[in-house]
Parts: C-alpha cells; sequence; structure tokens
C-alpha cells in the first residue's frame, strides 16, 4: 500500500525519522519503541497533568497512546493513511505513575480499507484497554 | 443515578467547581462550557502541539476532548460513573488553530449501565467527529 | 457516489425493485418500508423462532434489520458499497411481538468512505437500539 | 459471576441443554460447537436465503453467528448477562456455501461489566469477520 515504487522499509525508515520532530509525540511525551510494516509499539510515562476530575487517568490519554500505535502501524503499510474510526474498551484504570505501553497489529491493509487491533498494557504487563480501528489510504489515485 | 439522598443539581455544582482544578482540563486546555443533567459541552481552542507527523491534528485530541464532554455529561446523571467503551467516527479533519466544541447527550443512564452520544464541531460548526459511548455507575452499593 | 452518468434517483428506483426479490428480505420478513437519497427505514415483525435461550428477542435479529436500513441508506448514494464496520448499543428489550422499525441516516457521503447513524424503535416508538456504522464505495474507479 | 452456590460447569451444562431447543437456534441453523468457561464456539451453514440484494452474503447473518457465540461465552461466566455493545469488523466477503465458524473468548469478566473477542472464519480458516463487545451481567443483586 505504499506509493508504487516505493518500498515499504522506506516507510518505514521515514516515520522513525519524522517522529523525533513530531509535535504531539513531544507534547504528550509518547516514544516509538519499535516499527515495522503493520507493527508498532509505542510507550508513554503517565504524568500527574493527566489525571481527571476523580485522580484517575484521563481517558483521552489512555486513547491518545492507543490512536499513536494505531497511526504508526498503519502509515507502515499503507502511507498515507488516515483513521475513519476507533473503538475502545477499558479494561483497568492505569495507576497515576503507570509507563504505558500501546501495541498496533495490523490485521488487514487493502486497497481501500486498513483493520487494526490494538492492546495497552502497563509495565506489569497488566491489560489497560483493547482496540481496533479502520482506516483509509488516502495516495492520490 | 446520583448518590441516595443527593440532588443531581448538587452533582453538577460540584463537578463544576471541580472542574477548575481539574489536571488534565489545564493541560489540555479544556473549558466546561455548559453542564446540566446528562448533557455537557466543552471547548478547547486547538494549539500547535496537537499535530502529528502529517500536519494533521492528532486523533488523540480530538477523543480527548470528546471523551471530556462524556465523562462530564455521565457523571452528572450517575456519580461516579466510569466508561467502558467508547466509538468514534472520524468525520472532517480539525484546522490546526480551530477551536473545538465537544458536546455529550446521555441516551439512556440507567442503574447498570448508562448509553451516550458525543458530537464534535468546530468554531463555524462544521462537524469533525460522532461518537458514541458506555459508561458503568460505580457507586458503592 | 452512483455510478457516473447515473442519477441517484435511478438507483433508489432500482434498489426498491430489486428488494422485492431480495432472499434475505424474504427469509427474515423485512420490508423496505422507504428509501431516498440517504435515508432508509424498514420494518419486521418479530417471531417467536427470533427468541434466544433466555426467551429474549436475540441480539442478531436487532442487528440484522439494522444492517438493512444500513445497506440500503448507503446504496442508494454510493452504488456498491460494502459494510466495512458496524457498532450497535442495545437500550431497551424488543417483546417477542412487536413490529422494530430502522431507519439509517447516512451521514457522510464520501469517495473513499460513508459514516452512517441508524436507530431501532417499536411500534410504539420505544427506543430499542442505536448503531454506527462504516461503509467503502466499491465501484470500479 | 455465577450465581452463589452454583458452579460455572453446572452453568455450562445446563446452557448446552438448552441450546437443544432454542428457537433462533434452529431458525437459523446455529450449532454450539464447543462451551467452557468464558469460550463458545458456533458453527452455521450459509444457506441461499442468507444472500442480500446483491448476491453477498447479508452481514447480519454474519453479525448472528457472532452474537450467539458472545452471548453463550459471556453466560457461561456470568449467567445470566445481556449484551450492551457489539462492535464488528468485516474483513472478507463470505462465500454463498460457507460454513462459518465464530470463536467468542471472554478478556474480562468482572461484577458489572464483561469484555469479549470474536472471530468469524469459514471452513478453510480464512478470516471473515473480527468483533468485540460489552455484556453487563444482570443477576438480581
Amino acid at each position: 500500500m505504499s506509493a508504487p515504487g516505493r518500498e515499504v522499509s522506506d516507510t518505514v525508515a521515514e516515520l522513525k525519522a519524522r517522529e523525533e520532530g513530531e509535535p504531539i509525540a513531544s507534547f504528550l511525551k509518547m516514544r516509538l519503541v519499535e516499527l515495522k510494516a503493520g507493527y508498532a509499539r509505542v510507550s508513554m510515562k503517565l504524568l500527574p497533568e493527566y489525571q481527571n476530575f476523580n485522580g484517575f487517568v484521563f481517558g483521552g490519554i489512555i486513547m491518545s497512546i492507543t490512536d499513536q500505535a494505531f497511526a504508526y502501524a498503519n502509515n507502515s503499510v499503507a502511507y498515507p493513511s488516515v483513521a475513519t474510526q476507533f473503538n475502545i474498551h477499558f479494561i483497568a484504570g492505569a495507576g497515576a505513575d503507570d509507563e504505558l505501553i500501546a501495541e498496533c497489529r495490523v490485521v488487514r491493509s487493502g486497497r481501500r480499507v486498513g483493520i487494526s487491533e490494538m492492546t495497552v498494557t502497563n509495565q506489569e504487563g497488566k491489560l489497560i484497554a483493547k482496540a481496533t480501528g479502520t482506516t483509509i489510504p488516502v495516495s492520490k489515485d
């Protein structure tokens, strides 16, 4: 799903390079730990700023790290892709100073649509959330 | 769905007060614009920090403002509630300096489960995203 | 989103005609009550055969009528389209001899993706389920 | 999550017995192939009646077999449970005379909510759909 004449390995290398200057990655202190064709792993150290009015880690933060893995995994196989749909199940609360890990695996990458699965765990491997999503390749064809 | 002996209007007033010191609300510059029983409206001025590697507004930011409206609307009728599931459709991209508005309406608030609908628009009323979600009241019963 | 040189009104007329011989429509006794560009309404009289092991109307039956409205509404504006994703919230149980009505409105119909909202009510207007879904136009382009 | 004083193995045995007379199981020719605590596998031979106006297998039929596995797996660990939400991704079309297999695994079964994952494959192991869902235990507590 990359542009014709372009290797997936080139896309992976370019995405990795681009992540270093990515505004949202710096802002939310997310780090792309691993990226290969159809798979991404992202980490995020939780900060006190991420708590909501109940003292829990804000759901939008958990969705953000999940979305970051989702974006990188899909763009690695179909560049550029945009997300059209995302569904998440929150399974356990995250502790205020956990380090979260989000992984995304692209289940299917077709010409018109991509389907992915994501998992969020903490530093001890505890399952925090599971998600799935739909992407659309938007290369100028 | 509030605790027995407690008025929904008290919960709304208390949530509004609590939002002022809420860490994630300050961090993401989200503002609770309106809150009444079963309805919340939240605004967020987008910042350059919210862009992803493609120069688009990061999906996790759009999910964050949606989640904030979701959390307030549900807690206004069933306090405390936690989100167990959230599904979003991204409909149009947000501009880098848009001001987003997220609204949540609780469709059903039952003893065991709540169902909500959310809409995100920009300052011109353009539809950016639509979402739905499931919450669970967790009062100690 | 119809094939070039083809009017949406032609597609609507053709879909209506085709529904008469549609195998699943006869099998599940679903009836296309209204169809216009981007909107469909389908009815279904529940039968005793639709009950599950608990004596409730089977969720798959409620999803089926919803899916039928979803399919017609989307194909009316982007023919042919296929569903790639569908999310439903079950809000109230259906009675064993209710008549269900499913409506679908296409929220956005783009060149690459369509987003829709569906509602299921019973003969008294009681809300039974709400759903959303994603479709992909698959015209040979 | 069974009623107090009741073994999960009793619930599994009772559900298996009850499936034999289940109206929807006969009507859609679904068969419970395996059931153990937190896991169910269901099969369904597709019939010509299941085709839609485009000659494809109707999405509601694929959702029905998925929902049947979802229902049995959840009721095996939390009886009775009701579905509150269900999300599916359609990955490949089913052939008109495929035999489908749906499997459900309960990812988390808590006191207030259950989260499950479902997979649908055909007789050759080809992936047809993946789904997730939320259930609510409704035992009289």
